[in-house]
């Protein structure tokens, strides 16, 4: 079992990486001090570990919640149900909530666990690549409203993270992509010879190699648990996490979080910001054309059809990021060198757009 | 104007008090930097003081929502019309909410701005009696449940709390009465000389005198801003704030929100947390006899009709200081010496509860 840690001082948590841990009491034992525990998952990976993860939970009091799966139940009528569960459970302010899943399920779960009775301990049990190399780790949570991507939610930091790597082998091949997208945007963020390492390595990634995701998602979770326990709250260096999500997260709105999982959107994503980057001088054309072919061996979209240039501006003026009506972007001066500007053309930006999209 | 300061850390903030401040661009320019100020206020205090702080905030972009009056629209739904206006009016992770009215308003305020984009800032302009010397300072907000009161929220402490005085001269008397409950509840926790002023000076405050009630809500906003300042998230002292509150809770979710006012069911709360400490043989009969007279003499309810004892209870297992399924009640070991406790025998609070209720 691998540990790392997340530095946040009095919030500061371990994400434990390891085979098989969901079934392990001892994953739990010593982070999770709560009696009454609250396990959120979905329809499809709790007839998977349910009982297994129960089984780690006890002799605790536990009770799951079910929701249906996928993006588009990311609302806060759904959270609403959750909190209602705990309700009606009668559930203290010394309960903790469990999310066993993907995104999804783990950020409406933290959602319902920071607004319940104003916060209340929180673990998070990533079945995906996805959550376990990313949306897991890092406090944040939230629901999606019509009008764009997370414009609710709560920074909630879990007490520990329980990557069970195993959990992988039932892992469909297509939400295994959609995890590679968020690897390779460490890489371009900051690691270049990781990135290398993922151009080296993407077959045996495809293949689920388990020393290969093993590799993975410990680099990963290290470079985001350094980048979130430099700045907790996203005032300067963590926007850095959002390299291709401007340009993704317009993607899954406009096509009402159905067609494209996440990582899928952020895989053309990270290829719309690398062309902007070289649109704007920072980025050699060679460098976009490893850019774009490292994503599309991982099996992910480089272009998106359907969606028009000006709904996706539209949508990226919700960026959380957009400061006095100004749409910030993560751009790249290199692979490995991300940086947060609003110093750009606007017609660089449409005519970015315009080349990816439609 | 008198500025207190509530401290904590790098989320400190002024509680500013005096007569006509709300009208005054000096009170907001300092402590609120945003562009886009969404105002959020009811159909009763809107029309009075809607006009005059919307021009105290320009020349930021200002948008209004209003919302109904009353502790019964408490809920997430009517949060979530506040998220719908803030999406609608695409404010940026840079923008303010600004609360304008009493406990209702600024709690539902305070949790959408909790909620919006993980967290903007907020600021509160409490008008009624309760909301200046208590709810609006300290950061607690959230919505009811069917369930119970409060049970869903955020700690998200405001950039500044403009309390103007004048406000109060609008306040219908049993707005006026409700805020006083709270003020003698801080007597009780801690100031007994406090107390006493409040018995010399009942007549006064029910008059609306403008300098007693100045001097009851700095030496108000004084007690809550140390206890706050010293135990922010309570996990200790500042559960001694909710004395009255565990009782008064149940009342009022007992009574679906609607009969009573808040301070109104806590007046009634003081007295049962008094005759509860008098059970125990930690309060003497005339110092029971001293508080029921300053809550009667308040106008405030001394005794709730139609809640049963065992509704009663329901309810209380729901409160949110509830730990291992024990209710933890605020006692008094005497005037101006509040404690908190699990240690009491079950047949004296059913006796209290019998006395008071039903």
């Amino acid at each position: 079992m691998d540990i790392l840690r997340v530095d946040l001082g009095s919030r500061s948590y371990p994400i434990l990486i390891g085979q098989g841990l969901l079934g392990e009491r001892s994953a739990f034992e010593q982070h999770l001090q709560a009696n009454d525990v609250l396990v959120v998952s979905n329809t499809v990976v709790a007839p998977l570990y349910l009982d297994s993860l129960e089984a780690s939970l006890r002799p605790r009091r536990v009770v799951a919640t079910i929701l249906p799966d996928g993006e588009s139940h990311k609302t806060l009528p759904t959270v609403a149900r959750i909190l209602d569960v705990l309700v009606a459970n009668r559930f203290g302010r010394d309960c903790a909530v469990v999310a066993l899943g993907g995104g999804v399920v783990g950020d409406m779960a933290g959602f319902a666990a920071a607004s319940y009775q104003r916060g209340v301990a929180f673990a998070q049990v990533p079945t995906t690549l996805l959550a376990q190399v990313d949306s897991s780790v890092g406090g944040k949570t939230g629901v999606n409203h019509p009008g764009g991507k997370n414009l609710i939610g709560a920074f909630h930091q879990p007490a520990v993270v329980v990557a069970d790597t195993r959990t992988l082998t039932t892992l469909p091949a297509r939400e295994l992509r959609a995890g590679l997208a968020e690897v390779i945007k460490y890489g371009l963020i900051c690691d270049a010879p990781f990135f290398a390492w993922l151009e080296a390595h993407i077959d045996s990634l495809l293949a689920a190699e388990p020393m290969a995701l093993a590799h993975v998602i410990r680099r990963s979770c290290e470079i985001k648990a350094q980048i979130v326990g430099r700045d907790e709250r996203e005032h300067g260096e963590r926007a850095l996490l959002n390299l291709g999500h401007t340009f993704g997260h317009a993607v899954e709105a406009a096509t009402g979080y159905t067609q494209w999982l996440h990582g899928e959107a952020i895989g053309a994503g990270l290829v719309m910001a690398a062309a902007m980057s070289s649109e704007c001088g920072h980025l050699t054309p060679d460098e976009l054309e490893r850019i774009t072919r490292l994503v599309a061996r991982a099996g992910l979209p480089t272009r998106i059809d359907k969606v028009t240039p000006d709904a996706a501006l539209t949508l990226m003026r919700m960026d959380k990021k957009v400061q006095a009506g100004r749409i910030r972007l993560v751009l790249l001066r290199g692979i490995g060198d991300a940086f947060v500007t609003a110093d750009y053309a606007e017609p660089a930006l449409r005519h970015t757009l315009e080349s990816y999209l439609g």
